[in-house]
């Protein structure tokens, strides 16, 4: 992984850093990545999640999947940090020809159509959370239970569950005599996707889930005292410097298609980790080139409070354009569709640094196994270190507990007083 | 639609809105929608968008059509205004057996990716530019007619272009007798989802186009003088007010899958057309249930600088969760998914609230013809408004020249002084 921090320059971008500045950011850098060190050697909790790349074990996962090989589907029941890296994964690697689907919301019609279009009798359900008891994740499994039962399928012959030590679906995977694999000790599930909660889908696919976790291990192995030498801190120091300097708002721009729900996955990331006490920075998903024709005025123009993270990979299969007559068209005639995307990517980032608006460049070598866990593991580090600077609590989320108390109470779940208050919501409706 | 702001008021939340500044900002509303009526009844650029569910002709668009009635898949290729709303009209309305793919990118393995995947023969290729010149949409119909000469389809046969007055598709559909449908004069690409732009995929899929157009109507005929009286326009107003208070982010999160691509088409509206002159709230998009794992924990305790939009559907078909024996998820059983995912926007609304955070809620009856043409059609005025309400050119996009320039010049389609800034970069690699 690449880092391009000349654009968020003071030199070149407002808000921006002065290389003074970056100097001293370097020193907090230094004292924050002796902490994460210490954390990822003592296993404590959160910094475990950096050492992913050697403590997974893909031969346990291998295992887990070989009675699904033949299957032409993948079905992941999880929601948050549950589905996003395996969503993730899949999209940068491509499906191998079996479809992998996400439940990752209770929408009625949704999930109805999500059952409907898949062949359960060749589809593998792969069931993923840490407790057992998020309630959207348990319903929809519930409810594709009934589907496949329906459809004359036994659901226990098709399901995988990747979960805790304890709770409801370890009892039923234990009772059913389901595979059954770890969510890892330590980790968060929005820093869990280098473990059997991310590569699950990947693994059933075919893909090389070992290159994944060498992809990631060349990130760990990358870790150091200095921005200055490591992708990840500078990209991790930058972001909080510049947040604290106005850009409250980072745009997330991967150039890739594939990389579409790599930026859902840094949204959650960074939003959960860091979001609290009043800090953090908003994540924005966007996609270039497309993009371009949406939220570029808006960057270029609007408010000086945006950092945008400009990412693509160095290498790629290109399609030729077919030379035109159209005259006003000639010159894309005999370049690439992905040259195109190139001179796009380049004219973007200048256009917003010509326009004072810092950016920062991340490349990885290509959109494969090892890019990807290079680039997982490049931000999750990023975000550990960001959280260090911000002096927040990285790895909880607790403003979430408040709204699940009022939901579980609305259905008769007990009682909560958080209820109570939705009943009392002050109106002013206009119709 | 029905807009609820009384999480706004400055009772509740922080930033919010009081009671006398709402009368204040009411008059300007009154002032601003003499200003709108005035640019409708005039057809002037922009204010005529919407008049377009009394001028867009669904019969024309029909016939139009006809061709292609049998077709198994729909390619827009189109980029930005020219593919939004298209998109979010399809997705709304579900396939009725018709796929819409879109091709709204230039990453080469993507455009391959779904040409694979279409039946050629059998598919309706829709090319939506206005000029006929834009360089991602013509690259890729050039790439899309090569496609169907290798398949021996003959793409004549399969296209219709949607194209202003003038330009190389308009030249190609005389040349080749295509159909052809008009973008309507006075009608930025953003504003023209009830239009041929936004239509041709639905009436190609068979939905009723005419009850999209009525849905509109609807909307059109409860703009009025005053917010309390116009949910169009008490959405815009309250928007604008909160981000002049310091809400400068916009998380549009609509619950329901079905309307995941409107918060896209959304966040294009308004990033568009109001970031210019420093100004304009930069829209998220996010997705309910889904993002309360994702985004809800910065939402609630990052900084107050966000307005949540919450928008859900009154009525839809629901889906029971099977009863359980497990004991922590009994309340889930006999309940329907739709009820646990109602439970859910109530609870993070007030969860919200109670944390001083503003949001709104906009309900529609249905996700159905009507209801996504009164919301698409309301939203616009909202932007329209807003726009008076910031003072600044709501139709233009003036930022997004310069990278167009300098790609131009990259790729050797002329001598650009903005490609020359490309190549001087400042650069800070680290790696």
């Amino acid at each position: 992984m690449r880092v391009d921090i000349g654009n968020a320059l003071g030199s070149v971008a407002s808000p921006g850093i002065g290389r003074d500045e970056l100097d001293e950011l370097d020193e907090r850098v230094g004292t924050a990545h002796e902490r994460i060190e210490r954390g990822r050697e003592d296993s404590e909790f959160g910094y475990a999640s950096l050492s992913l790349p050697e403590t997974t074990d893909p031969i346990q996962i291998r295992e887990a999947v070989e009675d699904f090989e033949d299957s032409q589907a993948v079905l992941t029941v999880g929601i948050g940090g549950s589905a996003l890296g395996a969503a993730t994964i899949t999209r940068a690697l491509g499906s191998n020809g079996v479809t992998h689907r996400v439940l990752d919301n209770v929408d009625p019609e949704h999930t109805e159509a999500v059952l409907d279009e898949l062949p359960l009798a060749e589809t593998a359900v792969n069931v993923v959370s840490r407790s057992g008891t998020t309630a959207e994740t348990l319903a929809n499994f519930l409810v594709v239970r009934e589907a496949m039962a329906d459809a004359g399928v036994d659901w226990a012959d098709r399901t995988i569950v990747t979960t805790g030590e304890s709770g409801p679906l370890r009892a039923l995977a234990s009772e059913y005599d389901l595979p059954v694999l770890p969510v890892p000790d330590g980790v968060p599930g929005r820093f869990s996707a280098l473990s059997s909660v991310g590569l699950v889908p990947a693994a059933i696919q075919g893909h090389d889930i070992e290159a994944v976790l060498a992809g990631g291990k060349a990130g760990l192995d990358s870790l150091s005292g200095s921005l200055y030498d490591c992708p990840a801190y500078a990209y991790g120091a930058i972001a909080y410097a510049l947040d604290q300097r106005g850009a409250t708002i980072n745009a997330m721009m991967p150039y890739a298609e594939a990389l579409d729900p790599f930026a859902e996955w840094f949204a959650q990331l960074w939003a959960e980790s860091l979001g609290k006490d009043g800090e953090g920075q908003t994540p924005v998903r966007a996609l270039g080139a497309t993009d371009q024709h949406s939220q570029l005025q808006l960057y270029r123009a609007g408010p000086q409070n945006k950092l945008v993270t400009l990412v693509r990979a160095s290498n790629r299969t290109d399609r030729t354009i077919p030379q035109t007559d159209i005259d006003d068209l000639a010159y894309l005639g005999g370049t690439g569709l992905g040259e195109l995307l190139d001179a796009e990517f380049e004219a973007t980032e200048a256009s917003l640094a010509a326009a004072g608006r810092p950016n920062v460049r991340i490349e990885i070598e290509c959109v494969d196994e090892e890019g990807i866990g290079e680039l997982l593991f490049g931000m999750e580090a990023a975000c550990i270190l960001a959280g260090e600077l911000y002096e927040v609590e990285t790895f909880n989320q607790p403003a979430v507990e408040w709204g699940k108390r009022a939901a579980r109470g609305l259905l008769g779940g007990g009682e909560f007083e958080e209820a109570e208050a939705v009943e009392s919501k002050e109106k002013l409706v206009i119709e």
